[in-house]
């Protein structure tokens, strides 16, 4: 049997397991997780030096590096972020609605877990410990499948992470991680019909593409986010120019930053100057329209291709389109855009309101910036993701994301007519 | 560009549209096509007597002809189905959450449309007008895909749908049959990723596995139903015969319908003769292990083999097996189920709870026939079909398994420090 059909087979037999403990065995496996992550570091530590000399000898630049490593301090706030988890309130046990039948049967729809989570991603160690402690939080069973540059890392921490949860009483098998960082294992996992019972990539777009391609199981596309800043006619030109720096700039390489900014050409001669401006004091490189060139107000542009429209720079870059007003601009975000996040910048009652309504996205924003689509920001305690599709979460996702329902009858013989 | 291709883009751009429909116009959209269905209706039976003349030609059994056949009365009753549809409380528009964040952004979640609903069904013709207007009912558009048995019967449903709903103000191409009934048509509209947000299979087993296997698209699985009724020692045995008869017999072909029957080992010899002889005076034949056939209680029985424990019969049929007890009942339905619906027979308080916590499924019954698993009987007003998935929704799926959410954010210049 391949590694990654074993272990998730025995996540399936753990979750059965796992859904019939208590909220609070769950809270006290979370804290002897957080716990052990401290007093267990050094073989952490110890597989991450080798992670990082691995990554060293591929010459793996610099910004990935320190992404990959780990230290005493990161590894305190990874522990921090578990213990976090154990004091938000459980949603499992939940009823979500409920009542008595007319033929007396008393019928509830219960908050359970889902199962058997998988997760695919490529980025920090860190990843790892928050995923597990969400899956584990909520009573799944979880099988992590993480980048080949952690992998060691990854395992040491999965190792200390299982150990400390079967200590505190949860059933083996509930946190596992594969160690085949191949292709075909992520696509074995993929195919894992009837036994993943969902499947949430995180990654760039080329890994969701594959998820989407090859996932026979259940899938939450998450990340990818071209969104939008539209400066309508009436905006106010300052709070315009707050918006867009901090939306583009504030942190460049997130789903949620600002990849295009739209603005309307009746007063793109006056209000777009001094955003360009300040764009390009940001170190942000224009990738402009004809009409944008055409004002000569920066230095840092260069013409924008249709590609342009349609790209996630992730980086400090960004797309500049005049548009004729409000129709044009929302059929150019609902073209281009990935319905991740969408901001207006408007002192137009009906224009705001069109917006917020024709906007096809996740989350849609009058005169505020696209960087608060955020589990943190939307007050969900706790995120594992931001769902760019429209089936069972959209946006980010806290905690009740990685559950499901199930209806229980209780009757006293009836019988349908 | 290929039917489904075309049919799906003006689909989508319909949905565009449609979003921002009021309940007003959808609801009256809904009486009108209710109004022409019966107005219409000389040109849905011509179509229906093409479709079963050629039904006819192939030797098509008599229970499939009778699926098929439309007259006045039913057509009238498919009208009525679409009123009623038009009296239910709207789901779009409800703020399922919101508040006012700290930072100052007034944040709503709000429920919206999905977008493009496509459905694949091998059933009668009335699924065509039913799927037609539960998403007319919440601002989807729909892209159908019947069974070639059907083609005739449905293309003229949905013309007549479709020009009654633009008549009433909505948008053009918001109703569309596929009228190519081949394979690849299928395939096709199940790999049209951003395009259609939701495949939703309303068919047997092999549909369901060919979705699973090529759609690229989000897929609600739908369907399969191998229920269990579990006999406890300490059940009341005239409740359970009783139960047991319902849920096989009251209508076999549907999938919430019993298929193996489990009885403890304890009071097999007295309990189960009755009930034996009761299915048997119903017309069905028992797929009995051992224990059950040494008991000699009836005519009409057959070795069951492995086989059987995971069959969906949709017929007279009933799987039997006698258990140890309630460990080994729980771990037979959770290995065999189809996660669909369960039913115990106990008065024993602990045994209620533990099956109703232990037992993987969409819906758990005590005392009462599976056959209770069902958007009516539920009271959700409306079925799409039911979820046996853990995805999105589970069990029956009402009017609101057929939306998504949207957050709404207002700010007044807010940026992300």
């Amino acid at each position: 049997m391949s590694e990654v059909r074993e272990l998730a087979g025995r996540a399936q037999k753990a979750a059965v397991a796992l859904a019939n403990t208590s909220t609070d065995q769950r809270n006290r496996a979370l804290l002897a997780m957080a716990h052990a992550l401290v007093s267990r570091q050094d073989e952490i530590l110890e597989a991450n030096a080798r992670d990082m000399e691995a990554a060293r000898v591929k010459n793996t630049g610099a910004s990935l590096l320190d992404r990959l490593e780990l230290n005493p301090m990161r590894i305190k706030a990874i522990s921090e972020a578990l213990k976090s988890l154990s004091v938000l309130p459980d949603p499992i046990g939940e009823v979500v609605s409920g009542g008595r039948l007319g033929n007396g049967i008393w019928l509830q729809q219960v908050r359970v877990p889902i199962g058997v989570v998988a997760i695919i991603y490529e980025a920090r160690p860190n990843v790892t410990a928050d995923a597990a402690g969400l899956c584990i939080k909520t009573g799944n069973a979880v099988v992590l499948r993480g980048g080949s540059l952690a992998v060691e890392s990854n395992l040491a921490i999965t190792k200390v992470l299982a150990a400390a949860a079967v200590g505190a009483g949860l059933p083996e098998g509930c946190i596992a991680s594969v160690s085949s960082t191949d292709r075909e294992a992520a696509e074995e996992l993929m195919r894992l019909h009837g036994v993943i019972d969902v499947l949430i990539p995180r990654g760039g777009a080329g890994l969701i593409r594959s998820v989407v391609e090859n996932a026979t199981v259940p899938v939450i596309e998450t990340g990818t986010g071209n969104c939008h800043i539209y400066v309508h006619e009436s905006a106010d030109p300052r709070m315009a120019e707050r918006i867009v720096v901090n939306a583009k700039c504030q942190r460049p390489g997130v789903c949620n930053a600002a990849e295009t900014l739209l603005i309307d050409e009746s007063i793109h001669e006056v209000v777009l100057p001094p955003i360009l401006r300040a764009l390009e004091q940001a170190g942000v490189t224009v990738h402009a329209d004809d009409k944008t060139r055409a004002l000569g107000a920066i230095m840092r542009v260069v013409p924008a291709t249709e590609e342009d429209w349609a790209t996630e720079y992730l980086d400090l870059q960004i797309a500049c389109k005049v548009v004729a007003g409000l129709d044009e601009a929302i059929a150019h975000i609902n073209t281009y855009g990935t319905k991740h996040s969408e901001a207006i910048v408007t002192e137009e009652y009906s224009a705001a309101v069109r917006f917020l309504n024709e906007v096809d996205a996740a989350a849609v924003y009058v005169n505020a910036s696209t960087r608060f689509t955020d589990g943190g920001e939307f007050g969900l305690g706790a995120e594992i993701g931001i769902s760019t599709q429209k089936l069972h979460a959209r946006g980010p996702m806290g905690l009740a994301a990685l559950t499901t329902t199930k209806y229980v009858a209780m009757g006293s013989g009836q019988i349908r007519e």
